[in-house]
C-alpha cells in the first residue's frame, strides 16, 4: 500500500459512488457542526452587547432578543425544508437563486457564500484553538501551528471522504450536543425545582453596574450578533445529493435534527442563563479572570468538577471541527458553480476518493492564508461573515417564492409561498440590521469583496465562452493544404543526439534546416558537415538538408535562432514550421544542473512568440 | 534603451575584448582591495590576543609579530610574481597546482579557494556593515538589509565590467590607502621627533592588567591571526588575462604596487601602535567605551577632528567594497575549474558584458544565502578563512617548485626554485599554525568542506565524462530503419485544436491513432467520428486514422493514457512512437489557471518515463 492510500484511503472507481452516500446520522455532524456550535457562541455574542445594562437588562431582555432569533430560525427552517425538496440534486442558494432569480442574484449569492464559507473555516479552527490555548496557556506560541495542525487534519479527513469524515466527526458532535443538553436540562429541572431561582453550584460573577440605559439601537445590536448562532442551516440544502435514496427525505430529517437540537440547546442555555442570574464578562477589563458564558453557565449548574471539563473539552473538539462543514459544502458549491463556467472547470473533477478535492484544496488554501495572515487569531473576523449567509438566505429564500409563482399547479403552493415570502422577509431585514450594526466593525470589507469576486466570476465565464466560440468546430475535418512541414534542427555539434534529430526530420519532411550558431571562435559543424551528413546522403540519393550557419555577435544562441525561425516562418506564407529541440533527459533531478537549459527556454519562447504555424516536437535523449 | 542596458549597460560584442582590458592602476582596486583592506584589521586580531599581557606585552611583541608576517608577506610577493611570469594566461592556484602537481591538488586547492573567495564576500560586506552601524546605532534592526544592498551594489557594477568597476571603487580604494597612509606618516614624524615617545592628542585608552604570561602558543596564535592581513595575495595571479598587454607586466606592477602598499600600511600601524602605547579593547568587556585599534591609533595622532572621520568613513567604505575581489576572481577560477568539467559549464559562457556572469550569480547566491543565515553578522566565519587561502598558496607554490624542476632550462632556474620553494615551506607552515590554532574555533569546518566539495566535483566530471561518451557520434549519417512513426493524438473532443492535431499528424504518418479517454458518463467523440473524420477521409481516399476509446475507471486521464502509449511502444518494436498534444496558449498567465495542465503534466510524465522511441509532438492553439 503506497504512503497516500495509507493517508487518503485507496482510490475509488467511479461505480462506487452509490456506497458513498451517507445516511441521515452521518449528515448530522458532516452539515450540522457549524450551525450546532454556534451555540456555544451566539448567546455569549448577544450577552456581551447587554453588558452595560447590568443583570437586570440581561434578565429583561435576553430571552424576548433569543426568542426572536428562535423565530427566524423555525422560518428558516421551514423554508429550506421545501428549498430540499425542490431541488432533490442540490439547493444551495447560488442554483436556487441562479434558476428563478437570474444570473445576477446566483452570482449575488455564489460570492457571498464563498466568502462566509472561507471565513466559517478560518474563524471556526482558531476559535477552537484559542480556547485550548486559554486553558493552557503555555501552548500560546504555538496557536499558529495548532491552527495549521487543525486545519490539516480536517483536510485529511475531507480528504478520505464523505463517509469517513462523518464517521470521525461523529463523537465531537454528539458529546457537544450530549453535554450541553445535560447541562440545559439538570438547569431547567433545578431551575423549576426552585421556583425559578436555583441556588447555582458555583456562583456566575458579580454583573457590571448599570452604566447604559436601554436604547433600540442596543436591541437590534444584539439581535444581529445573535444571529451568528444562525450561520450554519444552509449546509444541508447544499448538500443534498451527498444523502442515501431517497435523498430529500433524509437530508430532510437531518435538517429536522440538527434545527431541533439547535432550538433546544439555545433556548435552554438561555433560560439557565436568565434564571441563574449569569451575564457575560467583559475580556478587556476582566483579564485573567475572564470565563465564556457557558463556561460560567455550566459551572452554575454543575461546580467544577469532571462533567465542567469534560463539557468544555467537548465544546472546543467541537469548535475546531466545525470547519469541516465549510469543507463538506464549499466543493459542491465551487462545483455548481464551475459547472456554469463562472469558476475554473477543475472544481468539476472527482479526485481519487470520489470527492471534489479541488475545492477542498481552495478552501485549504485560502484558510491556511487566513490563519498565517492574522497568526491564527481571527477574532476580528467574526463581524465580516454573518453577513454573506444571510445574503444568502435572502436571495435563495426570494428565489423560492419566484419559484412558487411559476409552479403554481403543485399541491399547496400558496402555503409554500408564504413560508418562503416569511423566510426572505425575515432573512432580509436581519441582513439590513447586521450589515447597518456591523459595518464599521468590518462588514464594509465583506460589502467590498462581494463585487469583486463577482467581477471575477464574470471573467472567468467570458475567458470559457471565447475558448468555446474560438475553438468549436462543427465542420468535418479538413484535409486541404495538407503539405509537410518545413523542419528546423539547431544543432551545437555533431553527436548521436543531433544525429537522432536529423533522422527524425528527414521523415517530416524534405525541406529541412540544420542551424548552427556559433561565436567568432568559428563553427564545429562546417568541417564535418560533408563527411558525416552529406556523403551519406548522397549515397542513398535523398533531398539534402541545408547546413545554416550563424555568428552571433553578442554570444547568445536563443536570439540569433529565434530571429532565424520567425524570418523562416515569415517567407514561407502558408507552410507550418517544425522546431526539433534534441532534450538531454538526466537520470537525476541534479543533474540538469550541469546542462544549460536553453532547450527549456527555447520551447518556452517558441509557445509564447510563435504562432499556429510553429510547431515544436522534442526529441528526447536519454542517458 | 532598455531597463536593463541602464542597469547592466550595453550588450558588448565578443570583438570588443580588447577594449575591456584594464590597465595597472585599475588592477589595483581591482584586485587589491581585499589585500590592502586587511590592514584595518589584520593588526586588531594579533593584538586582541595579546590582550592578557597587558602594555608590556603589546610593546615587546607586536613589532617581532608583524616582522614575521611581512617577512612573509615579501616571501609571497616574490614567489607569486614568478607565477605570474610564468602563466600569463592566469595562473590561479587551481592551474599552477593542476598541470605541476595534478588533479588532486589542483581540485584541493580549487576547492580551499571558492570557499575562501565566498567566504571573503560575506565577511567583507558585514564587516563594513558592522561597522557602519556602530557608528549610527540607529541602523542596527537593518543590518542585514544593508548586508544585502552592498551586496546588490557590488554584483551590479560587476555585470557592468571590469572596466567599469574598477572606476566606482577606485575613489574609495585611494582614499582608504590615503588617510590611512598619512596617518602613518603623521605618527612616525611626530614619533621621531618626540624621540620615539610622542604625545597622544587624544590618549588610548589604558590598557588591561597583566592576566596572564607569555606562552609560544599565545604568540603563535597572535601571528596565524594577523596572518589573515595576507589572504588578498593571490587575486592578481588569477586576473592575469584581465590586464592589458603585456600582460604579466602589467600585472606585476599590480601586485608590486598592492604589495608595497599593504607593506608601509602594515609596519607604519604597527610602529605607530606601540609608539603611542594602543593596545587593542575587548569588545566583551568594554561594551560600549569599545573602539577598535585603528579608531583609537587615528584619534591618538590626530584628535577626533575631520580627518578621523574622514579615515572612518573610507575605512567603511573599502571594507564594504573589499568583497569585490572576490566578484573579480570568483568567476574566472570557476571557468578555469569548469574548462576542466569539474563545474557546469555555465561557467564557461561569457554575459553580456563579455563577464562570466555565471560565476556572479553563484558567488552572489552563496554570499546572499551566508548573510542571511547569520542575519548579516559573520563575525564567526572569520576563522574559517585563512585556512583557504593559505592551502591554495602552499599548492601553488609547490607546483610553482615543480615547474621548475621541469624547466631547467630557463635562466635563473635555481633562484626561482629558492624562491617559490621557500614560499611553500613558509605558507605550508603558517597553514598548519592557522589550522592548529583555529581548529576548534571553526577551521574545521572548512576541514570538511574542502572534500565535500571535491567529491562533488568529481560527480560533475564523472557526469560530463559519461554524457560525451554516450553521445559522441563519431560515425556518418546512418539512414538505415528510416520508418515513419505511429502517431498518438489525445483528444478530448472534436474541436478546432484536435482537427489541427489530427492534420499534422497525417503528415508525420499512415498510423494514425487517435485516443479518447472518457469516463463512465461515455464518450463524446465515437458519436460524431464517422462523419466529421471518416467521411472526408475515405472521400480523399486517404488511410483511415484509428479511434481509440479508453474507458477510465478512477476518472484519471493521465494514467490510462500514458498505459496505453508505453503498451503501443512495446507491442512496436523498433518504431518511434510520436505523441501529438495540442496546447492551449492563452493570452494571460492568469488564464492558465482555468484550463487544467494535463498537458503539460503528460510532457513531463512522457519524458521522465519514456525512452529513445517517444517523441513528443506540441501543437499549439493560439486563442
Amino acid at each position: 500500500m503506497s504512503f497516500f492510500d495509507l493517508i487518503l484511503g485507496k482510490p475509488l472507481a467511479t461505480s462506487a459512488e452509490h456506497d458513498e452516500h451517507i445516511s441521515v446520522a452521518a449528515g448530522i455532524p458532516i452539515f450540522g457542526l457549524d450551525g450546532l456550535t454556534s451555540a456555544a457562541y451566539g448567546p455569549e455574542q448577544a450577552m456581551y452587547l447587554l453588558i452595560p445594562l447590568g443583570m437586570a437588562g440581561v434578565q429583561q431582555h435576553l430571552l424576548p432578543i433569543f426568542a426572536a432569533i428562535l423565530c427566524l430560525l423555525v422560518v428558516l427552517y421551514f423554508s429550506y425544508r421545501q428549498t430540499i425538496e425542490a431541488y432533490p440534486n442540490g439547493g444551495g442558494s447560488f442554483t436556487v437563486a441562479t434558476e428563478n432569480l437570474g444570473n445576477g442574484a446566483g452570482l449575488l449569492a455564489a460570492s457571498a457564500l464563498m466568502i462566509d464559507y472561507i471565513l466559517t473555516a478560518a474563524v471556526g479552527i482558531s476559535a477552537g484553538v484559542t480556547a485550548l490555548v486559554s486553558a493552557w496557556p503555555s501552548l500560546h506560541p504555538h496557536q499558529l501551528l495548532l491552527c495549521l495542525l487543525v486545519l490539516a487534519i480536517i483536510v485529511i479527513i475531507n480528504l478520505r471522504g464523505m463517509k469517513e469524515s462523518a464517521f470521525v466527526f461523529m463523537v465531537p458532535t454528539f458529546l457537544f450536543v450530549g453535554t450541553l443538553g445535560t447541562t440545559v436540562l439538570v438547569g431547567v429541572v433545578h431551575a423549576l425545582l426552585a421556583g425559578g431561582h436555583p441556588v447555582p453550584v458555583t456562583p456566575p460573577p458579580p454583573p457590571s453596574p448599570i452604566m447604559e440605559t436601554l436604547t433600540f439601537w442596543l436591541l437590534l445590536k444584539a439581535f444581529a450578533s445573535g444571529c451568528a448562532a444562525m450561520t450554519g442551516v444552509e449546509a444541508v440544502s447544499n448538500g443534498v445529493p451527498a444523502f442515501k435514496e431517497p435523498r430529500s427525505k433524509k437530508a430532510n430529517a437531518a435538517l429536522t435534527i440538527i434545527i431541533a437540537m439547535l432550538i433546544v440547546l439555545l433556548a435552554g442555555l438561555s433560560y439557565v442563563a436568565k434564571a441563574y442570574g449569569v451575564t457575560a464578562m467583559d475580556p478587556d477589563t476582566a483579564g485573567h479572570a475572564y470565563q465564556s458564558v457557558l463556561s460560567i453557565q455550566v459551572a452554575a449548574v454543575f461546580g467544577r468538577g469532571w462533567f465542567y471539563f469534560l463539557t468544555m473539552g467537548s465544546v472546543l473538539a467541537a469548535l475546531s471541527f466545525s470547519a469541516n462543514t465549510a469543507f463538506a459544502d464549499f466543493p459542491r458549491m465551487a462545483r455548481s458553480i464551475a459547472m456554469k463556467d463562472y469558476l475554473p472547470h477543475v472544481f468539476l473533477l472527482r479526485g481519487r476518493r470520489l470527492l471534489f478535492s479541488h475545492g477542498i484544496y481552495a478552501l485549504t488554501g485560502f484558510t491556511a492564508l487566513l490563519l498565517i495572515i492574522f497568526d491564527g487569531v481571527t477574532d476580528k473576523l467574526i463581524p465580516l461573515y454573518a453577513i454573506g449567509a444571510f445574503l444568502a438566505f435572502t436571495l435563495s429564500q426570494a428565489g423560492m417564492v419566484r419559484h412558487w409563482l411559476h409552479n403554481r399547479d403543485q399541491k399547496g403552493w400558496r402555503t409554500k409561498l408564504f413560508l418562503n415570502g416569511l423566510g426572505a422577509t425575515a432573512t432580509g431585514v436581519t441582513l439590513l440590521v447586521v450589515l447597518v450594526a456591523k459595518f464599521t466593525a468590518g462588514a464594509w470589507i465583506t460589502a467590498l469583496l462581494v463585487p469583486m469576486i463577482i467581477l471575477l466570476m464574470l471573467a472567468v465565464k467570458r475567458h470559457y465562452r471565447r475558448v468555446k466560440l474560438e475553438t468549436a468546430d462543427p465542420t468535418p475535418l479538413r484535409l486541404t493544404g495538407l503539405e509537410p512541414p518545413i523542419v528546423v534542427i539547431p544543432m551545437a555539434r555533431w553527436d548521436k543526439i543531433g544525429e537522432k534529430a536529423l533522422r527524425f526530420g528527414m521523415l517530416m519532411g524534405d525541406m529541412v534546416k540544420v542551424v548552427h550558431i556559433h561565436d567568432e571562435e568559428g563553427d564545429t559543424i562546417t568541417a564535418v558537415w560533408d563527411k558525416m551528413v552529406l556523403a551519406p546522403i548522397l549515397e542513398a540519393n535523398r533531398v539534402e538538408p541545408e547546413l545554416v550557419t550563424v555568428q552571433s555577435t553578442y554570444r547568445t544562441i536563443i536570439s540569433p535562432l529565434m530571429d532565424y525561425i520567425l524570418k523562416l516562418e515569415d517567407e514561407n506564407p502558408g507552410r507550418k514550421v517544425a522546431v526539433l529541440l534534441p532534450e538531454l533527459v538526466v537520470r537525476h533531478w541534479w543533474e540538469n544542473f550541469l546542462h544549460n537549459q536553453r532547450v527549456q527556454i527555447l520551447k518556452l519562447l517558441l509557445l509564447l512568440k510563435g504562432n499556429q504555424r510553429i510547431v515544436v516536437v522534442n526529441i528526447p535523449w536519454y542517458l
